[in-house]
């Protein structure tokens, strides 16, 4: 049995060096007699890799080599990585992507080619990078019904959030600094926008309760609202600001998905991770909350994930995983501003237009502008809480979830 | 297909609650079409359960039913549980058990019994209840060599050690308040003296490293000599204590494998899993240091672990997982009080008997007696320290590793 790579950059390499690294244990326990990388896919000219003789081109070398069983996507976006898997998965070849646009976007489609043709569409790395989640959740939590899952699915920003939380740095400062570092790209809109974490908990909402959602149904809000006094009002409340992707059932067949900084509690497993770790909470009616916490991204972290798929094909040829969901019809996500909550709100006018809410907080913030105040308060929406704070004279510039993690 | 429970204890009747609530889900994921409990064993009788017509009292009737290919043990003690799933597996059927007594004593044999007769034999609910560990270790991680695995693997302990660092509640208190509860036995011995964490940490180290560990190699350090001085004394160091069982490989083929009281750095993940929780850190060279946190014990997380092992029985009849590892030789495990590292010391005398030793940092703690001494230092082993503070006339009253968590 050999394997190809498709994308020699940063998690590709990752897996090609991680693959030949641990390659006798890997082989061992893919249960494979032989088990070698063949060719690596890339339009780039790498003359003095190690791994020059095995660089090809044309995708149709790999599409058309019946002795290639798995195939690794590293490239990263939807075209041509769409055409690409869909042709393999075609050919009866498994697939292992760590690509979350692809899977987010392509997922359903994939793994009914997939089913049909009886081989495997496995994508562990594509949500919380080298974090075991995919499998646990479909396996490991199994029995239970799962009523929400909710995560820290982007490095990028949390590392950002981090720095202005312990560091009291602004911002504009912190993302200059993660571009420097090279957490963030040059335009950073995908990470900052919250659009990233948007696509990964697409993909724990489509697995954790079947059935397909697309990041364009995804109410999506990111981190470039949120001041330094934010950050003290929240830590007045106990809480810290994490941009969460979230995902909970709303009664048979419905779901609320958004992302959005949210208020957390200090002391939770959440709030504990920092810089570019990730962590995913997710909550079963029978074990209750469970959180996985690592690296969510990263050469060899998301090359650990990847090879631990490319190894579960070995084992599996002929033999499918359960994994796999449905259509979802067109009104199985609801509004997520018209649900009951808790929410932070900070905005310019006086406080007492909060008199009327229920279990309100007031909120201080060293230097905050005497025209500004920020509360904690419960709510039947968003909407309505938006729509009776206007009606009061306050203007909200700043709405956040509070969340009971 | 059919299955039994044996056991109709706390976890037992979890599992039965649990199967039969989730039952058309735990089918179709099983890839069943019937999937059904037939027989529960105990001694005792339960005549107003709903579930009184499946209880027998003879091992044999479910030994000798052919319809019955899934068995639970939930049964805990080593015996009869080991004849019973022995005579299982020997007889061609899978077993699913929540016994970490039975897995860190006979794993290594029932495992080859299961190989040998083509069934599986799973207990992701012996460590760590209902957190997925058992599974993202030999799957998900399966790309890693693992470094080292380290948790908080006993709530009880857990518990009493978190009222002492929140509430300075002293050991005694905090143990009854445990017992109160129903978190500690009356005779909490296994608990208290870490003995339950070093059945775990075995069953760990047996996975993560491929050779079977037996908990009578395992140097075990409860936290009855944990003070409120020492809670004081951690915090003044910007640590928190914590009761871990720790195993770490030490070059090739040698491993380090202890329970003791840590100290944990305040901020890390393990020392944000408070109460009854427990959490497990996994440090491989692909994927750096992942943490699992979530319920310990109790009777749905434990069911929730149990059932997701039976769904994965069901689907692999006559198809192992790779699950196992092999025996080890009788100087595998390294005396662990011989290896360097970083110590806290707590004991009679004066300070200046760390002055030879490197990185000593002094630590203070509110109403100190004035000829006590508590300090953080580097030494060669825990037994040079020893050697060298006695030499220097410092009685040391209790040693915990520093770990870098």
């Amino acid at each position: 049995m050999n394997i190809a790579v498709m994308g020699f950059g940063v998690v590709g390499s990752g897996v090609v060096e991680l693959f030949e690294k641990n390659h006798e244990m890997i082989t061992e326990k893919s249960m494979q007699d032989a088990f070698d990388l063949k060719y690596i896919l890339d339009i780039r000219d790498f003359p003095d890799s190690p791994y020059a003789d095995k660089m090809v081109k044309d995708f149709n070398i790999i599409l058309n080599d019946a002795s290639v069983g798995i195939v690794v996507e590293t490239m990263g976006g939807l075209h041509p990585a769409y055409e690409f898997v869909s042709a393999l998965l075609n050919a009866g070849k498994s697939v292992v992507s760590s690509n979350k646009e692809l899977v987010a976007e392509k997922g359903l489609e994939l793994l009914e080619i997939a089913k049909e043709k009886n081989v495997n569409f496995l994508f562990e790395a594509s949500v919380g990078g080298g974090i075991p989640i995919i499998r646990p959740i479909s396996q490991c939590l199994a029995a239970n019904e799962i009523a929400e899952v909710a995560g820290i699915l982007n490095g990028t920003t949390n590392f950002i959030l981090t720095k202005m939380i312990d560091e009291q740095m602004d911002f504009d400062t912190a993302l200059r600094l993660a571009q420097q570092l090279g957490y963030a790209e040059k335009d950073p809109t995908a990470d900052v926008d919250g659009i990233d974490a948007s696509r990964k908990i697409c993909i724990l909402a489509s697995l954790c309760f079947g059935k397909h959602v697309y990041p364009n149904v995804v109410r999506t809000e990111g981190i470039r609202k949120i001041s330094l006094r934010d950050v003290a009002y929240a830590a007045d409340s106990g809480n810290v600001i994490k941009l969460l992707g979230v995902a909970r059932k709303a009664g048979a067949d419905k779901l609320v998905i958004f992302v959005s900084p949210c208020l957390v509690g200090r002391h939770s497993q959440l709030a504990g991770a920092n810089d570019v770790f990730n962590a995913i909470l997710v909550r079963g009616d029978a074990i209750g909350d469970v959180v996985f916490y690592g690296r969510g991204a990263g050469k060899f972290p998301t090359a650990s994930a990847v090879v631990a798929d490319v190894i579960d094909c070995g084992k599996h040829v002929n033999k499918r995983k359960f994994l796999g969901w449905s259509d979802s019809a067109p009104d199985y996500v609801i509004d997520s501003t018209a649900i009951p909550g808790k929410f932070y709100v900070r905005g310019t006018g006086s406080a007492d237009a909060f008199s009327a809410l229920a279990d309100v907080k007031r909120l201080s913030a060293p230097d905050a502008p005497a025209n500004e105040a920020a509360c904690i308060c419960a709510a039947a929406s968003e909407k309505a809480l938006l729509a009776d704070l206007s009606a009061a004279g306050f203007s909200a510039e700043l709405v956040m979830p509070v969340t009971d993690y």
